[in-house]
C-alpha cells in the first residue's frame, strides 16, 4: 500500500493505494480547519494510522501533491488560506511521524502526470506530458521516462509562461500569463470580452455555465471557446516543439468542455507547429476520473520513486544492435 | 579514440578526439564537392580509416552532427547543395563501413549539448541548455543528465517557436519564428527595420558588421542588439519555466556580439520570468572554441552514448537518507 495526499486549497485527500492502482481507502480534511502546519502534520498522521489500521497492509511510502511542492527540497507553498505564508519543509514534518517510510512531495501538476505513468494512458510512454486545466494551468512532463523536474524542482511552469505581451494581469504580478486565458477565471473573462464585443448581456459566471451555453449553441459561448483553444494550441505547440512529446493529456474540470475546447485547441496546436511535428502529437483527454486522481497521482508518485530501477542509456532503435 | 563528424551546408568537418577532449588529428571536405549520399559516405570512410591509420588507436565509436539528424531513426535531412533530397539513413550506411563501430547520429544543436556535458562546462550540470546562434538558432537540452530527444527525436525545435504570431515569413512555410528574429539574418533584418525607422542608411551588410558598428556607438547597431536580446530574452524565458535548466549556454558566430546582445537578453529574460526562477538561472557564452566544436560535440555523442551507465532514479536531496 502507498498512501497519496493531495493537498489542496480547499480539502486535503488522503488515501491509501494499492500497487495496481485501486484506493482501498480514503478520508477528506477541510483544509479551513486546520490550525496551521504542524496542526495539519497532526491531522494527516491520525488519519493516516487509521487508515492504515483499516487496510491492516503494510504502509510502503508516502507521497504528497500540493501547491509549489518541490521533490528535491521536500517543501512546498502553504496553503494560502491556512494564513501561513512561505515555504513550509513537509516531508522533514511527515518523516518524524513517519521515521521509516520513505515521504516525497512534488506539486499536483507532477503528481498528475505520475500518476498517468504509473496506473494511467501513460504506462508505456516515455515523453508526455500532463496539462492540469482547473482554477490554474499545470503542467507535468515525463522526458525519458522519468519526471522532468529540472534544475530547481520547479519545471512545468507552463502556465506561466507569457502568451500575450502586455496582456491581462496575473496573480503573480506579471501580465499575459497563459493560466489567464486558458484556466478557469481567465475562460469567464473572456467569456465578458466576447459578449461585450457582440453587444450581449453575459448570462454565464463559470467555466462551466459557458460549457452548458455552448451546448445550447450560444454564440458567445462557442466563441468563448475557440478563442481559449487557439491560445492553448499555440502555448501547447511552443512546448511541443521544445520537449517532443508523443501524447499530450489534459486533465482537470475545464477539460469537462469536451471537443468545443479540444477541437479549435488541436487546431490552432496544429497551425503553429513545424511541418515535421504536424500530426503525430496526440491531444487526448485524461481517462483517470477527477474524483480519485489527485491521490492516485500523489500515491504513484511514492510507488514511482520506491520501485523504481535504474534506467539503460537511451540508445537507438536498431542500428548498433550488433556491436 | 571516438570520431566526431560535422555535416554541414558547406563544409564537413571529421576529427579523432582522445576522451580527455582533444583532437588528434581532423580532415575537411567541402561538401559541395561530394556527389551525392553514398559518395559522401565513401569520401568520410577514406577519411576515417586516413585518420584512424594515423593516430594508430581503436576507434571505439563515431558520432555524426547533422542537420535534422535523428538519433532515434539514424537518420539526417540531406544538405540542400547535395541535390538530394529527404531522410539518408545516413547510421545505416556508415555502419556498412564500419560494421564493428558504434554509429550515432544527432543533430547540431544536441552534438553542441552533449560536447558541453562531456568536455565543457556542463560536466557537473544535470539540467542545462546549449543554444547555437548563427544561420539558424538551435537548442539541446540535457534533462536529468541525459540528452532530451523527445518521442520523435526531435526535440529543441525552439529556433521554431514563433516569437512574434503573424511575424516574418520563414524557410518553413510559417511566420515569426524565433530564428527570424535572433539568428544571423533576422538580425540584419531588425537593424534595417531600424535604421529605417531612424531614417539612416544602413551600412552593415552582416551581424559581424553591425557589431563592429556597435563597439563604435552607433545608435542603430545598439538598438537592433536590444530588440534581438529583447525577443531572445523572451523565449529563453518561456523555454526555462518549462524545463528550468541550471544554465543556458549560448554558442555560435553570433554570441561574439558579447554583452551587447547578453545585457538585453539577460534584462529581458528576467523581466519575463515568474519570480520564484528569477536570479538563478545563468546565461553565459560556451567556452569551447567554435573551431574544435563541432567535431568535439560529435565525438562526445559517440562518447555518451558508449561509455554512458544506467542511471539511478532521481531522489530527493536528503529527507529519505533513513530507508
Amino acid at each position: 500500500m502507498f498512501c497519496g495526499i493531495d493537498i489542496g486549497g480547499t480539502h486535503i485527500s488522503v488515501g491509501l493505494v494499492s500497487s495496481d492502482g485501486n484506493i482501498a481507502c480514503s478520508e477528506m480534511v477541510q483544509t479551513r480547519t486546520v490550525a496551521g502546519v504542524e496542526d495539519m502534520i497532526d491531522v494527516l498522521a491520525d488519519v493516516i494510522f487509521r487508515l492504515k489500521k483499516q487496510s491492516g497492509s503494510p504502509l510502503k511510502g508516502i507521497g504528497i501533491g500540493a501547491p509549489g511542492g518541490n521533490y528535491y527540497e521536500g517543501t512546498m507553498v502553504s496553503p494560502s488560506n491556512m494564513k501561513i505564508k512561505g515555504i513550509v519543509p513537509v516531508v522533514a514534518l511527515f518523516k518524524k511521524k513517519f521515521p521509516d517510510v520513505p515521504v516525497y512531495i512534488t506539486n499536483d501538476a507532477n503528481a498528475a502526470a505520475t500518476g498517468e505513468k504509473v496506473y494511467g494512458a501513460g504506462k508505456e510512454l516515455t515523453d508526455f506530458v500532463v496539462i492540469t486545466l482547473g482554477t490554474g494551468l499545470g503542467s507535468g512532463f515525463i522526458v525519458n521516462g522519468q519526471i522532468m523536474y529540472g534544475a530547481n524542482g520547479m519545471a512545468g511552469e507552463l502556465g506561466h509562461t507569457i502568451a500575450v505581451e502586455g496582456g491581462r494581469q496575473c496573480k503573480c504580478g506579471r501580465r499575459g500569463c497563459l493560466e489567464r486565458y486558458v484556466a478557469a477565471e481567465g475562460i469567464l473573462i473572456t467569456y465578458r470580452e466576447v459578449c461585450s464585443e457582440m453587444g450581449v448581456v453575459p448570462s454565464a459566471n463559470t467555466a462551466e455555465d459557458i460549457y452548458s451555453l455552448a451546448v445550447k449553441d450560444d454564440g458567445p459561448a462557442k466563441e468563448t471557446f475557440l478563442r481559449t483553444g487557439n491560445t492553448l494550441g499555440a502555448s501547447l505547440a511552443t512546448m511541443a516543439m521544445i520537449t517532443a512529446p508523443s501524447h499530450i493529456i489534459l486533465f482537470g474540470g475545464i477539460t469537462n468542455a469536451g471537443e468545443y475546447l479540444l477541437s479549435p485547441t488541436r487546431n490552432s496546436f496544429e497551425e503553429h507547429l513545424l511541418e515535421s511535428f504536424r500530426n503525430s502529437i496526440i491531444i487526448q483527454r485524461s481517462a483517470i476520473s477527477e474524483d480519485n486522481a489527485a491521490i492516485l497521482g500523489a500515491a504513484a508518485l511514492a510507488c514511482h520513486a520506491a520501485t523504481a530501477q535504474p534506467l539503460q542509456p537511451l540508445q537507438p532503435l536498431q542500428h548498433n544492435s550488433k556491436t
